[in-house]
């Protein structure tokens, strides 16, 4: 009998979307191992007879519960009728949008599922170049000081103790000066935290969103930087502060001037007058509870068109390649129908990440974002790697669930990255053991996705949330680990140079005798590799089934023949890995 | 042990949104009769230890499978972050994005679902009108003749035989003199299949978008009717084909005539020049395989703008109430946004009705359409009440499952019929037995939505596919089955006049010994009903427990006490039916 409370599919979403503008995915759930093969039976509606076709679907990805499976159809009128035959030990059911039937539907047209039209319109490209991107995030005020001259007032001698309200004097000149450094890490894409003129550290209090904050350079040198990255290969990414802005933006500072009668007062949310803070909380809606970040009201079209403009100003005037949108989710989606309308006429390859931290399908859908911060992947990569809370297998399992969650060109572009000014730095998390950190690394660099390091990472640096994972940039070699520093060179160029380590063909092998035992294919059609990991603080003679196989593998880091056993026994040091190339 | 499998709920979509400006709606799905009780967990992530509290979730239907539970919240700041707690029989597990926990989280921020704000911007309120509109659908060449003098040539005598191709001079003169009959039969809004010039009796290969077709009347003329319908308080629905024109559209009169140097070229999808016909499949994109319908490119500017500018003609200059659309979800989801931006710009309280045969959610999330043509309950009523191919039970748990599936503001705006140009007539459905037919309008009219009654049903006409179901009206009292049509005018009066048959509040009970036994209640805060019918050709005694209780019930057609025994024993004759009022 087939389990069918665990049987899922649904028109739309994650489940059937147009890839690209000729392909069509159909995915369906199952209970994990309750069926051994699933067909998808397919054709035009208006044509059923002489159109319709049968597909295998393959085994997507699992996870705890369920398996996932996936077809890609190219139907040459754009339309696809279809319905699912489940296949168990001779059994098999039918599953339709009407229901389950026991025996294959006799009327075709009728309630069959139905993905009435792929349109080039609808379809959902993330920029081509995000795939092959290794971006590096800056924190503006922490990375480097190259221009004393316009530090703030009070600034600290760069190497000091952060707190929430202190100054370094970090700038874009000091970014300008260290291009080579991120050139040789190897990184081709940067990601700035707030530039804006704004009064705290961290800039996300926004007072003017058209200038440069004075205190990091102007916008010229803006533009000045983003022509040389560019000269290099490397792209920039703004982030945009549009669900809220400072308390000294002029709109606001009018509305605490004038109140009601300002010509801004419905720029905002008031809900009483005067705004004020009553009981610590804000008598108007802002981030969070607090009063120097009131919240925009989209809903006006004036403060909508002024986003807008501010949006395309950077990337029209400046030149930058795409936004990265603070607090994402507390903007109206209409709002970010007309943002994304309004970037992507500009410039189609501009890349929209939205800081969602939590499930983002309703944002993914291909009329917001391209992208959001996956910090649902941070959190499998701290459970496995660093706190070492989940094993082997259920980190695939939840690396499983997430990649049949969404879309495949979201998982593509997704912007993938294990910490961030908002964390816990994740060496931190690994109580200092670089290896741990080096083994999550790894597993980013040979994952889809478009991953991101946190400024500071690759040479060591650690610390807890607010303000200690804002530190100054180490600059000094001999204090920078540079046998860190050599493993992340190592690694990037390890991903840049095989393109089946940025693939959609991830394929997770569990075993479940050695519970820290991580082994996964990466392939494309240039290369399959394996990636094995030895997550624990024990050396393991591991035995990997697809080892057993006739095939020759190549130590892909020492390029010759890789050490393994006839039926598939390898050494693992402790947090040892292995990257295995078919010969 | 509560099933796991079972379990489903998802950010978006019908499991989480937001019903008006200050209530979001959670559900949840479980496997059926396996849990007990659900509570909601819910709070603002920003304060969540001064904000949250316990919801105990309601079930809102069943279906085979499963239970569905809901819970509105009301939060102060518009934000909730949530999980829910599932117990049965002394087991309780709980339930959040990141997974099931056997214990309630520790740690509240992570891992919680996620409803991230409420925004005015995105609520979707379809018109408050169309819960208490009762539609009436004509289809023009076929209703009423009123003025002779603008019959097509060869027009035949009405009331003959229909072919696909023949005529018999309906007009909207005709419409206007029988506005009486229409309000005396109690409805107050129109449906008009296409009205704009054509060469088919059916006018959807629409030559001119801007004009009423010269045999149906003038554009002044349907401001006329549209001024005499809301003058009696009726409003007036057009037929918009967008997906695709007639051949005799001026610009793909020009493509045929200039290829591809028309001026045209772009604004169809012409994969093989010159356009023609190749085997039985058109070498441009049409309707299905039909080459009088060329589809429209609507990613060409010019297009868009083209069809734009006809949805808002009709509705700014002429004052159309809104739009059913053809062929809706093959058209763009790019184009809809577009299109509903503009017709609620113009007319907030236009309604846009798409023609959707499946599952529609991904156009009724609020960007595109306020309902879709419900066929799915149109099946649903066939199967039981017109085939008596399902019992009671499993149509009670089709419709249940129908309002799981979308968000509470979509079941209350849907557009419910029983037939249309499109099906069978429902009476012949029903082998012509008006017991059976008048079971099912009287579920339509005590049934949330708007309900449509397709011309002519309300007399007894019948009739198989096209051509067979657009017969001309008849007129003639004496040939109309007036039994039938008071029945039609009672049963609209008594959804009119009780406003709990308009409310989203139903419940089925179940009745597995009597499987054609359909009961269920109806309540508002004014009234509760319990409609009890018996879908059979045999007399029924029957036992109906919720008739057990102490309450007194009304028969509400007789106005007196109903007739029912100790222990809830009612008799219904064959196809009959009691609604009972709670005194």
């Amino acid at each position: 009998m087939i389990h069918l409370e665990s049987v899922y599919h649904r028109m739309g979403q994650n489940w059937s979307y147009a890839y690209d503008e000729t392909a069509i995915h159909i995915r369906l759930r199952t209970k994990r191992d309750d069926v051994s093969q699933v067909d998808l039976i397919c054709g035009d509606k208006y044509g059923w007879d002489r159109t319709h076709s049968v597909y295998s679907m393959e085994r997507l990805s699992s996870d705890n519960l369920f398996d996932y499976w996936q077809a890609a159809v190219q139907p040459p009128h754009r339309r696809l009728a279809y319905y699912f035959a489940l296949h168990n030990e001779g059994n098999t059911i039918y599953f339709l949008e009407k229901g389950f039937l026991e025996q294959p539907p006799e009327v075709i047209y009728e309630g069959l599922f139905d993905f009435p039209i792929l349109s080039p319109e609808d379809v959902h490209r993330p920029p081509a170049w995000v795939k092959d991107a290794v971006f590096y995030q800056i924190f503006p005020e922490r990375f480097a000081n190259g221009d004393p001259s316009n530090d703030p007032e009070g600034v600290l001698e760069w190497g000091g103790t952060p707190s929430p309200t202190n100054f370094f004097g970090g700038d874009l000149q000091g970014v300008l000066e260290h291009l080579d450094y991120l050139c040789t890490l190897g990184i081709n894409a940067i990601y700035f935290n707030p530039l804006f003129t704004a009064t705290t550290n961290h800039k996300y209090d926004t007072a003017d969103y058209l200038r440069i904050d004075p205190h990091f350079g102007t916008n010229e040198l803006l533009k000045e930087l983003v022509d040389a990255c560019h000269a290099k290969g490397i792209r920039v990414l703004l982030d945009g502060v549009f669900n809220h802005c400072g308390h000294t933006f002029p709109p606001f500072m009018d509305v605490l001037e004038n109140g009601r009668a300002s010509r801004y007062a419905d720029w905002f949310h008031v809900k009483e007058w005067p705004p004020g803070v009553n009981g610590g909380i804000p008598t108007y809606d802002t981030f969070a509870f607090e009063p120097i970040m009131p919240k925009f009201n989209t809903a006006n079209p004036e403060v909508k068109a002024y986003l807008l403009k501010v949006g395309r100003y950077w990337i029209e005037e400046i030149g930058v390649d795409g936004w990265r949108l603070d607090v994402a989710n507390e903007v109206s989606h209409q709002f970010w129908r007309d943002f994304r309308t309004m970037v992507k006429q500009i410039n189609p390859d501009a890349y929209l990440v939205g800081e969602i931290m939590h499930d983002s399908l309703p944002w993914l859908l291909g009329d917001q974002f391209d992208a959001v911060m996956n910090y649902q992947l941070t959190n499998m990569l701290l459970n496995f790697f660093a706190r070492g809370q989940t094993d082997a297998g259920q980190f695939s399992r939840s690396v499983g669930a997430l990649l049949a969650n969404y879309p495949q060109q979201i998982t593509e572009a997704s912007f993938n990255l294990m910490d961030s000014h908002d964390t816990v730095r994740f060496l931190t998390h690994c109580g200092g053991d670089t290896r741990r950190l080096k083994l999550a690394f790894l597993f980013l660099m040979t994952f889809q996705g478009t991953p991101c390091i946190y400024y500071g990472d690759e040479i060591g640096m650690d610390g807890e949330y607010d303000p200690h994972n804002r530190k100054c940039m180490e600059w000094d070699p001999m204090k920078q680990n540079q046998d860190l520093l050599e493993y992340y060179r190592w690694a990037i160029q390890l991903r840049k140079s095989n393109s089946a380590f940025r693939s959609s063909a991830i394929k997770f092998m569990e075993h479940p005798e050695h519970p820290a035992l991580l082994v996964y294919e990466r392939r494309d059609e240039h290369h399959r590799f394996l990636v094995i990991m030895n997550n624990s603080e024990f050396p393991m003679d591991a035995q990997v089934s697809a080892l057993k196989s006739e095939s020759v593998w190549i130590n892909q880091e020492l390029q010759q023949p890789a050490d393994i056993g006839e039926r598939g026994e390898l050494h693992l040091p402790a947090y040892g890995y292995v990257i295995l190339r078919e010969a």
